[in-house]
C-alpha cells in the first residue's frame, strides 16, 4: 500500500461534500436567476490571470496578497483576487465593438493569501454585477435591485438586511465645503474607511498626518454625524427609484459607508445583516476609471461584489443548517436480481418524464433500501419484489406523507 | 493616461464573453441536467490543490505538465489537472461515514501546460461523473447512460455519436489466452492506446521493447481484430442493461478502446462523433485504484470524465454557430424622462411576474431601443411615450412575430 499523504484541502480552500452544495446552490442558484431577473448578461475568464494585470491596480495591498508563479516560458501568471481587472481587461480589448452599456455578470473564484480569521478563506466565490458605460443613477438602482432580488430569493426579507448607501462625490462637497481641498479628499476617505475598525483617535491622528488641521479634522467628524441626503440629487434620486422598483425597505443613507477601494467616484453602497452580527454581505458603488488604469478608453460604471461566505452564514443563521436540505425524485430499488430489469426499466420511463431517479445499484432488502432512499432525501421511492413483477405493478411511495400509490411496470 | 498592458487572457486560457457563455451555458445545463436526472449529487474543491497529491498519480506525463507554485509557508501547491485525486483525497478523509456506493457529480475547471494545439487549450472544465463502491455493471450504465443524456439533451441523436466500449480485464484474457502473461498485459495496453496515432510497426516495436516475442506480438495485432464480446459477461450485460435504459443504439463494442490512462482495470469506454471528425467528447471506466494510491481503503468505482472543449465544437458543426442564441425576456424603454418611472414601474411589475427584464437606463428614441432590443435577443418590447402614459397603457410588442397587444402601465 502507497504511503499515506494528506487527505486535507490546502490551508484555507475549501472542500464542497454534497451538504455543502446544497448550501452552495442555493445561494449562487439564486444569483443566476436575479442576475438574469434584471437582463444581465454573463461572462467569465480564466481564473489564472496576467500578474502584470493585477499588479497594476494601486493603492491596495493586493499586490502581496496575489498567489502568483512563472510558467515555462517565464511568463509571470497569478490567481485573481476579484473580478474587476479581468473585466476591465475584456470590456478594453472590445472596446470599439461592444453594445455599451453592458450588463455583465459572473460569479468568480477568486485567491487571497491573507492571514486565517473566522470566516476570511484564500479562497472564495464573488458574485459580480457591472454596469459598464452609463452615467444615470437608474445603474445604481438596477445593481442594488437585482442584489436585494438574491437575498429575497435565498428567503432572507428587508427585516434582515440592509444596504447602507452613501456618495462619495456628496462627502467630497460636504469636506470642501469644510475648506478641506479635493486633493486632501483621497486620503480622508481611506482614513474614514477605518472607523468601527480603530478609535476615532487614530483615526483623527491619520487625518492630521494626512495635512489636515485639527480644525479640519473636527469639521471632518462633524460631516460624518450628516443625517440627510436631500442636498445630493444622486441619493434622491436612487431612493426615488427604489421606491418604484420596491426595493427601498432595504435602503438607508449612511454617510460614514465609504468603501475601501480607492476607485470609487460617486454613490457606494454596503449590505449588511440588520443585526450587525456578520461582516459585509456585498459593497459596490460606482467607478470611472475601470478602464483608463490600464490604458483603455474612460467610462463610466457601477459594479457590484457579492461574496459566498458570509451570506451562507447569514442564512445558515437565520434560516437553520438544513434549509438549504429538500427531498427529491424517486429512489428505485429491487429485492432480488431476478427485478432488475423491471427496476431498470422503471427509472427509465421516470427519467423519460423528467424525474430524477437513484436506481439501486444491486438488489437488497427493502429495509435498507428505504433507509438509503431517506438518507438520499428521496422525495418518492418504489421498491420491486417478485410479486410485482407477477402482477404487472409496483407501488409508489411517498416518503414524506407515507401515501403508497400503484404504478404500471 | 496609464500606460497601456496586454488586454490578451493569458496564453491558452479562455475568456468567455456573452456569447461564448450561450454555449457554455448550452453545455453546463446538459451536464447539470443529466447529473440530477441519473442521481448523481454535486460536489467541488478548489481548484488550487496540494502539489503532492497530485504528483502521486504514476505511470503518467501529468507531473510536468502541472502549473505549481509555493505559498509563503514554502507550501506546495499546485492547480489541479483533473479532478480525480482530488476526488480520491475527499472520499479517503470520510471513507468511515460516506454513504456508499457514492454518485457523485462536478465540472471542474482544470489546467495543463501542454503544447498548444488546434482544440488544445492550457484549460477546459471536465464534467466529471463517478460511482463509487459498487461492482455492479449497473454503476457502469448509468454513468454511460447519464453522459448520451446529455449529449441528446444537447441536441445531438445517437447518429451524430457513438460510444465505444471494451473491457481491459476481457483484453487481458484474451492476451493470456495467447501466452502472454499477465504482468506484461499494462505495457501491451499502453502500447495499444497510441494505434492510430502511431504506425503498427513502431506498435510492434513498442510491444517487442516491451518483452514480447514476433508470435507474441502478432497474436496481439490478431486480438485486436476480435469482434464479439460475447465472451465477457460484463460486455454482455452492460450492452443489455443499454437496451432496457434506451440509449443501446449509442454503443459499439470495439476492443482497441484501451485508454490512456494506466488506473482502468474493467470496462473502458471513449465517446466520439460518428464521422470521426473529432477528438474524444467523453472517456471513462472502472479503476479499482483510486483511494490505494494515496493509502485509502481499496474500493472499486466508475468514473467519466466529459470536457467542454470539443462537445462544443461538435455542437457548433453539428447546428450551427448561432444554436445557442435564443430570444428571451423582455426590454422596456421610455421615450423622454417623464415617461422613466412608468418604464421603472413596468420592469418591476414584469419581474415580479418572473420575466427577465432588460430596462433603458434612460430615455431613447424608438429606433435606438428596438435595434438594441434587437441586438440583446429579447423576445418582446415595451416602449413608452408620452401618449401611454396619458392613456394609461402602453403595447407590448412580440419582436419575432412583430405582434403587438395592449399592456396596463
Amino acid at each position: 500500500m502507497a504511503e499515506k499523504i494528506s487527505f486535507e484541502a490546502p490551508r484555507g480552500m475549501r472542500d464542497f461534500y454534497p451538504e455543502d452544495m446544497l448550501w452552495r446552490n442555493k445561494v449562487f442558484d439564486a444569483f443566476r436567476a436575479s442576475a438574469d431577473l434584471y437582463g444581465f448578461d454573463p461572462y467569465d475568464a480564466s481564473v489564472v490571470e496576467n500578474y502584470d494585470l493585477l499588479a497594476r491596480k494601486a493603492g491596495e495591498e493586493v499586490g502581496e496578497q496575489i498567489y502568483h508563479f512563472l510558467d515555462k516560458s517565464e511568463r509571470r501568471l497569478a490567481l485573481r483576487a476579484e473580478m474587476t481587472p479581468t473585466l476591465a481587461r475584456m470590456v478594453a480589448q472590445r472596446q470599439k465593438e461592444l453594445p455599451f452599456p453592458l450588463k455583465w455578470t459572473t460569479i468568480a473564484q477568486c485567491f487571497r493569501y491573507e492571514r486565517m480569521t473566522k470566516g476570511r478563506k484564500r479562497e472564495h466565490y464573488q458574485w459580480n454585477l457591472d454596469i459598464i458605460g452609463e452615467d444615470s443613477v437608474l445603474a445604481e438602482a438596477e445593481v442594488i435591485g437585482a442584489a436585494c432580488d438574491a437575498l429575497r430569493r435565498m428567503g432572507l426579507t428587508s427585516a434582515d438586511f440592509k444596504v447602507r448607501v452613501s456618495s462619495r462625490k456628496f462627502l467630497g462637497e460636504l469636506l470642501a465645503g469644510s475648506g478641506i481641498p479635493a486633493e486632501k479628499h483621497a486620503q480622508v476617505f481611506l482614513a474614514l474607511d477605518k472607523r468601527g475598525k480603530m478609535p476615532d483617535a487614530e483615526i483623527a491622528a491619520l487625518l492630521r498626518s494626512g495635512g489636515l488641521s485639527d480644525k479640519e479634522v473636527d469639521a471632518t467628524f462633524a460631516i460624518m454625524d450628516t443625517k440627510s441626503f436631500e442636498a445630493c440629487p444622486e441619493l434622491v434620486e436612487l431612493f426615488a427609484l427604489a421606491e418604484k422598483s420596491g426595493f427601498a425597505d432595504c435602503l438607508v443613507f449612511d454617510i460614514s459607508v465609504i468603501r475601501g477601494l480607492s476607485y470609487y467616484t460617486g454613490i457606494v453602497f454596503e449590505c449588511f445583516d440588520a443585526k450587525g452580527e456578520f461582516r459585509a454581505i456585498f459593497g459596490g458603488g460606482r467607478y470611472d476609471n475601470l478602464l483608463t488604469t490600464i490604458g483603455g478608453e474612460p467610462t463610466s460604471a457601477v459594479g457590484l461584489g457579492f461574496g459566498d461566505v458570509v451570506v451562507t452564514e447569514l442564512l445558515k443563521a437565520r434560516l437553520g443548517e438544513s434549509a438549504a436540505k429538500g427531498r427529491k425524485g424517486v429512489a428505485v430499488g429491487y429485492m432480488f436480481p431476478s427485478e432488475r430489469d423491471a427496476a431498470v426499466l422503471v427509472a427509465a420511463k421516470l427519467r423519460a418524464a423528467g424525474e430524477r431517479v437513484e436506481l439501486a445499484l444491486k438488489a437488497q432488502k427493502p429495509k435498507k433500501f428505504f433507509s438509503r432512499a431517506d438518507a438520499c432525501s428521496a422525495a418518492k421511492a418504489v421498491f420491486i419484489g417478485p410479486d410485482d413483477v407477477e402482477k404487472g405493478s409496483a407501488r409508489i411511495k411517498d416518503l414524506e406523507t407515507r401515501n403508497e400509490t400503484d404504478f404500471p411496470l
